[in-house]
């Protein structure tokens, strides 16, 4: 049997989380393990496993991801001072979640891109 | 006078620049000081300052910046191993190029998310 996905369970309310924001294509909530003092997930709904799993037919839902972080960031108060927008996908980016998540970080000033 | 934007000359051919990728609406090349060993930065045509400038108007531009950035992994041969997908905006971020950048990172394990 296969675990269920972390966050199809938040999306689903089946994992009590506090929700930043959610529409019909996104859902936004902090990490839990933040790395900054602002640290958000906003993902899509559907279950995509990464970047890679993106064609054509997502453009809307990309769109959104992008649109909704850079609000959160405003509603943050952070348009003026900064933030970093960061998606891993594979182990060589660490990620961890095999459902698409974009991080927002901010509220302090960050190390020079981690290359 | 104003200095032009680096970016922009590298669009309208002014600036010597291999170009990785290129149409209507997005541009691709090496990273200068690349951070990785393949570090490939993707940008929109029209100058946007940073995420700050985006607005529902542009969902195209963002989603093809992503798919964009999700084949040069793919023909760079990053897709199983991994890469990173990073986006500064401001001072706390540190973007140094004031026009809209996709960062494209693989080739290495990278450290994790550097918050």
């Amino acid at each position: 049997m296969t675990s269920p996905c972390i966050f199809c369970e938040i999306i689903a309310g089946r994992q009590p989380t506090e929700l930043l924001y959610q529409d019909d294509l996104v859902t936004a909530f902090n990490d839990r393990f933040p790395k900054a003092p602002v640290h958000i997930l906003v993902i899509p709904n559907k279950h995509l496993d990464s970047i890679n799993s993106l064609s054509d037919e997502y453009q809307l839902t990309i769109s959104r991801l992008i649109l909704t972080a850079r609000q959160l960031a405003y509603d943050k108060g952070l348009s003026e001072d900064g933030y970093r927008l960061v998606i891993n996908t594979g182990p060589n980016a660490g990620q961890s979640v095999h459902h698409l998540h974009v991080h927002l970080l901010g509220g302090k000033a960050m190390p020079l891109m981690g290359g």
